[in-house]
Protein backbone atom coordinates (compact mmCIF):
# COMPACT_ATOMS: atom_id res chain seq x y z
CA UNK A 1 0.00 0.00 0.00
CA UNK A 2 1.97 2.94 -0.91
CA UNK A 3 0.55 5.60 1.43
CA UNK A 4 1.74 3.53 4.13
CA UNK A 5 5.21 2.64 2.71
CA UNK A 6 5.85 6.10 1.55
CA UNK A 7 5.00 6.89 5.36
CA UNK A 8 7.51 4.69 6.50
CA UNK A 9 10.39 5.82 4.03
CA UNK A 10 9.40 9.31 5.17
CA UNK A 11 9.10 8.57 9.46
CA UNK A 12 10.17 4.96 9.77
CA UNK A 13 13.88 5.12 11.70
CA UNK A 14 15.82 1.91 11.30
CA UNK A 15 17.35 1.36 15.27
CA UNK A 16 19.49 -1.13 14.14
CA UNK A 17 18.76 -5.12 15.20
CA UNK A 18 16.15 -4.92 13.02
CA UNK A 19 14.43 -2.81 15.21
CA UNK A 20 11.82 -0.56 13.46
CA UNK A 21 11.11 2.94 14.71
CA UNK A 22 7.43 3.73 13.89
CA UNK A 23 5.89 5.41 17.19
CA UNK A 24 5.08 9.11 15.46
CA UNK A 25 2.38 7.48 13.55
CA UNK A 26 1.55 3.67 14.68
CA UNK A 27 2.63 2.47 17.89
CA UNK A 28 2.40 5.68 19.96
CA UNK A 29 1.42 8.85 18.03
CA UNK A 30 -1.34 7.37 15.72
CA UNK A 31 -2.14 8.67 12.03
CA UNK A 32 -5.71 7.94 12.63
CA UNK A 33 -6.59 8.74 9.23
CA UNK A 34 -3.57 6.80 7.61
CA UNK A 35 -4.75 3.95 10.08
CA UNK A 36 -8.32 4.05 8.77
CA UNK A 37 -6.92 3.96 5.15
CA UNK A 38 -5.17 0.82 5.88
CA UNK A 39 -8.04 -0.71 7.57
CA UNK A 40 -10.17 0.09 4.23
CA UNK A 41 -7.13 -1.70 2.92
CA UNK A 42 -7.03 -4.77 5.01
CA UNK A 43 -11.23 -5.02 4.50
CA UNK A 44 -10.67 -5.29 0.99
CA UNK A 45 -8.14 -7.91 0.69
CA UNK A 46 -9.77 -9.87 3.61
CA UNK A 47 -14.03 -9.23 2.76
CA UNK A 48 -13.35 -12.88 0.21
CA UNK A 49 -13.03 -14.86 3.37
CA UNK A 50 -16.35 -13.70 5.14
CA UNK A 51 -14.96 -13.46 9.01
CA UNK A 52 -17.09 -12.84 11.68
CA UNK A 53 -14.74 -11.27 14.27
CA UNK A 54 -11.29 -9.70 14.34
CA UNK A 55 -8.96 -10.54 16.62
CA UNK A 56 -5.75 -8.61 17.99
CA UNK A 57 -3.19 -8.28 20.60
CA UNK A 58 -3.11 -5.15 22.79
CA UNK A 59 -1.40 -2.68 22.58
CA UNK A 60 -0.18 -1.67 19.03
CA UNK A 61 -2.34 -4.13 17.17
CA UNK A 62 -5.93 -2.05 18.26
CA UNK A 63 -5.95 0.52 16.13
CA UNK A 64 -5.15 -1.22 12.36
CA UNK A 65 -7.74 -4.19 14.00
CA UNK A 66 -10.23 -2.00 15.29
CA UNK A 67 -10.90 0.37 11.51
CA UNK A 68 -10.34 -3.16 9.50
CA UNK A 69 -13.37 -4.39 11.97
CA UNK A 70 -15.16 -1.47 11.08
CA UNK A 71 -15.01 -1.81 7.37
CA UNK A 72 -16.13 -5.19 7.70
CA UNK A 73 -18.71 -3.98 10.08
CA UNK A 74 -17.52 -6.61 12.72
CA UNK A 75 -16.80 -6.74 16.32
CA UNK A 76 -13.00 -7.43 17.01
CA UNK A 77 -11.84 -8.82 20.26
CA UNK A 78 -7.94 -8.08 21.60
CA UNK A 79 -5.88 -10.42 24.04
CA UNK A 80 -4.93 -8.88 27.26
CA UNK A 81 -1.65 -9.26 28.72
CA UNK A 82 -3.21 -9.28 31.72
CA UNK A 83 -6.55 -10.14 33.23
CA UNK A 84 -9.31 -7.40 34.92
CA UNK A 85 -11.53 -7.88 37.20
CA UNK A 86 -13.88 -7.95 35.23
CA UNK A 87 -12.83 -11.33 32.97
CA UNK A 88 -14.09 -14.67 34.31
CA UNK A 89 -12.13 -16.54 35.87
CA UNK A 90 -11.86 -19.34 33.06
CA UNK A 91 -10.11 -17.75 30.27
CA UNK A 92 -8.01 -18.82 27.02
CA UNK A 93 -4.32 -17.99 27.98
CA UNK A 94 -1.03 -18.71 25.97
CA UNK A 95 2.57 -16.97 26.27
CA UNK A 96 4.01 -14.95 23.25
CA UNK A 97 7.77 -13.11 22.98
CA UNK A 98 7.76 -9.93 23.29
CA UNK A 99 9.67 -8.75 20.23
CA UNK A 100 10.79 -5.53 21.56
CA UNK A 101 11.10 -6.13 25.31
CA UNK A 102 12.80 -9.15 25.45
CA UNK A 103 10.62 -10.56 27.56
CA UNK A 104 7.62 -13.61 27.46
CA UNK A 105 3.58 -11.83 27.30
CA UNK A 106 0.76 -13.61 28.42
CA UNK A 107 -1.65 -13.38 25.53
CA UNK A 108 -5.48 -14.01 27.00
CA UNK A 109 -8.77 -14.08 25.82
CA UNK A 110 -12.64 -14.74 27.67
CA UNK A 111 -14.73 -17.42 26.15
CA UNK A 112 -17.36 -14.69 26.00
CA UNK A 113 -15.44 -13.17 23.37
CA UNK A 114 -14.71 -16.24 21.22
CA UNK A 115 -16.93 -18.71 20.05
CA UNK A 116 -17.24 -22.32 18.54
CA UNK A 117 -17.85 -21.49 15.23
CA UNK A 118 -17.06 -18.00 14.27
CA UNK A 119 -14.09 -17.25 11.41
CA UNK A 120 -11.55 -15.32 12.80
CA UNK A 121 -9.17 -12.48 11.24
CA UNK A 122 -6.03 -11.87 12.99
CA UNK A 123 -4.71 -8.41 12.56
CA UNK A 124 -1.63 -6.87 14.12
CA UNK A 125 0.87 -4.08 13.05
CA UNK A 126 3.99 -5.92 12.62
CA UNK A 127 4.07 -9.58 10.81
CA UNK A 128 7.81 -10.25 11.96
CA UNK A 129 8.84 -13.87 13.83
CA UNK A 130 5.06 -14.77 13.63
CA UNK A 131 5.07 -15.15 17.17
CA UNK A 132 2.23 -12.98 18.50
CA UNK A 133 0.49 -14.58 15.52
CA UNK A 134 0.94 -17.60 16.19
CA UNK A 135 -0.04 -17.07 19.67
CA UNK A 136 -3.37 -15.82 18.90
CA UNK A 137 -3.82 -18.04 16.71
CA UNK A 138 -3.69 -20.85 19.18
CA UNK A 139 -6.18 -18.76 21.07
CA UNK A 140 -8.46 -19.22 18.54
CA UNK A 141 -7.93 -22.67 18.01
CA UNK A 142 -8.54 -23.42 21.35
CA UNK A 143 -12.06 -21.52 21.59
CA UNK A 144 -12.81 -23.94 18.50
CA UNK A 145 -12.93 -21.02 15.84
CA UNK A 146 -11.86 -20.97 12.03
CA UNK A 147 -8.53 -19.22 11.31
CA UNK A 148 -9.43 -16.98 8.04
CA UNK A 149 -7.10 -14.81 7.25
CA UNK A 150 -3.73 -13.17 8.73
CA UNK A 151 -3.09 -9.48 8.33
CA UNK A 152 -0.41 -7.18 9.13
CA UNK A 153 0.51 -3.26 8.40
CA UNK A 154 4.24 -3.76 8.21
CA UNK A 155 5.90 -7.28 7.49
CA UNK A 156 9.76 -8.01 7.89
CA UNK A 157 9.95 -10.87 5.75
CA UNK A 158 13.77 -10.99 6.62
CA UNK A 159 12.12 -12.73 9.95
CA UNK A 160 10.41 -15.40 8.04
CA UNK A 161 7.27 -15.36 10.31
CA UNK A 162 5.34 -15.52 6.70
CA UNK A 163 7.39 -18.71 6.27
CA UNK A 164 6.10 -20.44 9.61
CA UNK A 165 2.47 -19.21 8.65
CA UNK A 166 2.17 -20.71 5.67
CA UNK A 167 1.29 -24.60 7.24
CA UNK A 168 -1.69 -22.55 8.62
CA UNK A 169 -2.96 -22.56 4.98
CA UNK A 170 -4.63 -19.13 5.11
CA UNK A 171 -4.42 -16.28 3.31
CA UNK A 172 -1.30 -13.75 4.69
CA UNK A 173 -1.48 -10.16 3.83
CA UNK A 174 0.76 -6.86 4.74
CA UNK A 175 0.84 -3.64 3.48
CA UNK A 176 4.29 -2.66 3.65
CA UNK A 177 6.75 -5.46 2.97
CA UNK A 178 10.29 -5.13 4.31
CA UNK A 179 13.04 -7.48 2.77
CA UNK A 180 16.26 -5.86 4.70
CA UNK A 181 17.33 -3.55 6.95
CA UNK A 182 20.60 -3.84 6.74
CA UNK A 183 23.26 -1.38 7.14
CA UNK A 184 20.90 1.50 8.29
CA UNK A 185 18.42 1.32 5.26
CA UNK A 186 14.85 -0.09 4.81
CA UNK A 187 14.37 -1.91 1.57
CA UNK A 188 10.48 -2.45 0.69
CA UNK A 189 9.58 -5.01 -2.01
CA UNK A 190 7.63 -3.19 -4.00
CA UNK B 1 -25.93 9.53 23.69
CA UNK B 2 -29.03 7.11 23.37
CA UNK B 3 -26.95 4.20 20.92
CA UNK B 4 -24.45 3.82 23.88
CA UNK B 5 -26.77 4.16 26.70
CA UNK B 6 -28.85 1.37 25.39
CA UNK B 7 -25.97 -1.25 25.06
CA UNK B 8 -24.74 -0.87 29.05
CA UNK B 9 -28.73 -1.31 29.58
CA UNK B 10 -28.47 -4.69 27.46
CA UNK B 11 -24.81 -6.02 27.58
CA UNK B 12 -23.14 -4.08 30.53
CA UNK B 13 -23.17 -5.65 33.93
CA UNK B 14 -22.97 -4.45 37.26
CA UNK B 15 -20.23 -6.47 38.96
CA UNK B 16 -20.62 -4.71 42.50
CA UNK B 17 -18.06 -2.26 43.95
CA UNK B 18 -18.86 0.06 41.55
CA UNK B 19 -17.43 -2.04 38.85
CA UNK B 20 -19.24 -2.33 35.30
CA UNK B 21 -18.49 -4.91 33.11
CA UNK B 22 -18.77 -3.69 29.24
CA UNK B 23 -16.49 -6.25 27.89
CA UNK B 24 -18.29 -7.54 25.52
CA UNK B 25 -18.53 -3.93 23.76
CA UNK B 26 -16.00 -1.98 24.89
CA UNK B 27 -13.10 -3.25 27.06
CA UNK B 28 -12.30 -6.86 25.55
CA UNK B 29 -13.95 -7.04 22.97
CA UNK B 30 -14.84 -4.13 20.97
CA UNK B 31 -18.34 -3.17 18.69
CA UNK B 32 -16.18 -1.39 16.37
CA UNK B 33 -19.74 0.47 14.32
CA UNK B 34 -20.89 1.68 18.13
CA UNK B 35 -17.22 2.95 18.98
CA UNK B 36 -17.01 5.09 16.05
CA UNK B 37 -20.49 6.34 16.41
CA UNK B 38 -19.18 7.88 19.78
CA UNK B 39 -16.09 8.84 18.19
CA UNK B 40 -18.31 10.94 15.95
CA UNK B 41 -20.29 12.21 18.62
CA UNK B 42 -17.54 13.26 20.70
CA UNK B 43 -15.49 14.96 18.19
CA UNK B 44 -18.63 16.44 17.35
CA UNK B 45 -18.90 18.23 20.77
CA UNK B 46 -15.06 18.66 20.95
CA UNK B 47 -15.02 20.02 17.76
CA UNK B 48 -15.38 23.94 18.55
CA UNK B 49 -12.38 23.93 21.09
CA UNK B 50 -9.79 23.36 18.17
CA UNK B 51 -8.18 20.23 19.49
CA UNK B 52 -4.95 19.45 17.73
CA UNK B 53 -4.11 16.20 19.34
CA UNK B 54 -5.93 13.48 21.31
CA UNK B 55 -4.26 12.17 24.61
CA UNK B 56 -5.32 8.55 25.68
CA UNK B 57 -4.27 6.22 27.73
CA UNK B 58 -3.53 2.57 26.74
CA UNK B 59 -5.24 0.19 26.83
CA UNK B 60 -8.87 0.90 26.41
CA UNK B 61 -8.67 4.44 25.52
CA UNK B 62 -7.53 3.56 22.32
CA UNK B 63 -10.73 2.52 20.40
CA UNK B 64 -12.58 5.55 21.44
CA UNK B 65 -9.34 8.12 21.04
CA UNK B 66 -8.83 6.92 17.79
CA UNK B 67 -12.31 7.21 16.24
CA UNK B 68 -12.34 10.80 18.16
CA UNK B 69 -9.09 11.61 16.34
CA UNK B 70 -10.49 10.40 12.64
CA UNK B 71 -13.26 12.44 12.97
CA UNK B 72 -11.65 15.64 13.94
CA UNK B 73 -8.79 14.61 11.44
CA UNK B 74 -5.97 14.81 14.24
CA UNK B 75 -3.51 12.41 15.20
CA UNK B 76 -3.81 10.88 18.47
CA UNK B 77 -1.32 9.86 21.02
CA UNK B 78 -1.59 6.66 23.69
CA UNK B 79 0.50 7.25 26.67
CA UNK B 80 2.11 3.62 27.71
CA UNK B 81 2.14 1.81 30.56
CA UNK B 82 5.57 0.21 29.91
CA UNK B 83 8.74 2.34 27.67
CA UNK B 84 9.26 0.57 24.75
CA UNK B 85 12.97 0.02 22.93
CA UNK B 86 11.93 2.41 20.31
CA UNK B 87 11.11 5.47 22.83
CA UNK B 88 13.74 7.70 23.72
CA UNK B 89 15.67 7.29 27.00
CA UNK B 90 14.06 11.35 28.45
CA UNK B 91 10.42 10.94 28.42
CA UNK B 92 7.60 12.36 30.26
CA UNK B 93 6.45 9.69 33.36
CA UNK B 94 3.73 9.92 35.93
CA UNK B 95 1.93 7.73 37.94
CA UNK B 96 -1.98 6.66 37.94
CA UNK B 97 -3.55 3.96 40.42
CA UNK B 98 -5.56 1.28 38.13
CA UNK B 99 -9.44 1.31 39.14
CA UNK B 100 -9.64 -2.28 38.14
CA UNK B 101 -6.51 -3.64 39.37
CA UNK B 102 -5.22 -1.84 42.38
CA UNK B 103 -1.67 -0.86 41.19
CA UNK B 104 0.12 2.00 40.18
CA UNK B 105 0.54 2.46 36.57
CA UNK B 106 3.26 4.00 34.61
CA UNK B 107 1.69 6.68 31.95
CA UNK B 108 4.28 7.07 29.36
CA UNK B 109 4.69 10.23 26.47
CA UNK B 110 7.85 10.92 24.45
CA UNK B 111 8.65 14.34 23.77
CA UNK B 112 8.37 13.73 20.32
CA UNK B 113 4.79 13.03 20.50
CA UNK B 114 3.66 16.03 22.35
CA UNK B 115 5.24 19.62 21.61
CA UNK B 116 4.67 22.88 23.38
CA UNK B 117 1.76 24.77 21.98
CA UNK B 118 -0.41 21.75 21.06
CA UNK B 119 -4.22 22.08 22.31
CA UNK B 120 -4.60 18.67 23.58
CA UNK B 121 -7.90 16.51 24.43
CA UNK B 122 -8.26 13.69 26.89
CA UNK B 123 -10.15 10.99 25.54
CA UNK B 124 -10.72 7.79 27.42
CA UNK B 125 -13.30 5.02 28.16
CA UNK B 126 -13.89 5.93 31.86
CA UNK B 127 -14.42 8.75 33.71
CA UNK B 128 -14.60 7.47 37.32
CA UNK B 129 -12.55 8.52 40.32
CA UNK B 130 -10.52 11.08 37.80
CA UNK B 131 -7.57 9.55 38.16
CA UNK B 132 -5.99 8.29 35.03
CA UNK B 133 -7.20 11.28 33.63
CA UNK B 134 -5.55 14.14 35.81
CA UNK B 135 -2.20 11.58 35.16
CA UNK B 136 -2.62 12.85 31.43
CA UNK B 137 -3.47 15.88 31.84
CA UNK B 138 0.13 16.18 33.89
CA UNK B 139 1.92 14.98 31.29
CA UNK B 140 0.00 17.37 28.81
CA UNK B 141 0.77 20.02 31.45
CA UNK B 142 5.19 18.68 31.62
CA UNK B 143 4.96 18.97 27.69
CA UNK B 144 3.87 22.30 27.84
CA UNK B 145 0.75 22.06 25.67
CA UNK B 146 -2.48 23.59 26.33
CA UNK B 147 -5.21 20.80 27.78
CA UNK B 148 -8.74 22.07 25.84
CA UNK B 149 -11.35 19.30 27.00
CA UNK B 150 -11.80 15.96 28.61
CA UNK B 151 -14.10 12.98 27.05
CA UNK B 152 -15.53 9.82 28.27
CA UNK B 153 -17.58 7.16 27.08
CA UNK B 154 -18.93 6.68 29.93
CA UNK B 155 -19.17 8.61 33.74
CA UNK B 156 -19.47 7.27 36.77
CA UNK B 157 -20.93 10.48 38.55
CA UNK B 158 -20.95 8.97 41.65
CA UNK B 159 -16.88 8.77 41.83
CA UNK B 160 -16.57 12.53 41.58
CA UNK B 161 -14.04 13.01 39.33
CA UNK B 162 -15.80 15.09 37.31
CA UNK B 163 -16.29 17.37 40.53
CA UNK B 164 -12.17 17.86 40.51
CA UNK B 165 -12.13 18.33 36.93
CA UNK B 166 -14.00 21.18 36.92
CA UNK B 167 -10.82 23.06 38.49
CA UNK B 168 -9.16 22.50 35.24
CA UNK B 169 -11.55 24.64 33.31
CA UNK B 170 -12.25 22.92 30.01
CA UNK B 171 -15.64 21.09 28.55
CA UNK B 172 -15.81 18.08 30.46
CA UNK B 173 -18.33 15.34 28.13
CA UNK B 174 -19.28 12.04 28.83
CA UNK B 175 -21.67 10.08 26.53
CA UNK B 176 -23.40 7.61 29.45
CA UNK B 177 -23.22 8.99 32.62
CA UNK B 178 -23.94 6.68 35.64
CA UNK B 179 -25.55 8.28 38.58
CA UNK B 180 -25.71 5.27 40.85
CA UNK B 181 -24.85 1.49 40.79
CA UNK B 182 -26.46 0.60 44.07
CA UNK B 183 -28.64 -2.41 44.69
CA UNK B 184 -27.19 -4.08 41.75
CA UNK B 185 -28.43 -1.55 39.40
CA UNK B 186 -27.12 0.84 36.78
CA UNK B 187 -29.25 4.25 36.65
CA UNK B 188 -28.31 6.91 34.25
CA UNK B 189 -29.01 10.41 34.39
CA UNK B 190 -30.88 10.96 31.33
Amino acid sequence: MKELIERIKKDGVNLGGGILKVDSFINHEVDAMLMEACGRELAKRFRPVNPTKVLTAEISGIAPALMTAKFLEIPVVFARKSKPVTMPNQVYLTLAPSHTRGIMNDLIVSPECLQPGERVLIIDDFLASGATIFGLERLAQAAGTELVGIGALIEKRFEEGRKKLENLNVPVESLACIISMNDGKIIFDE
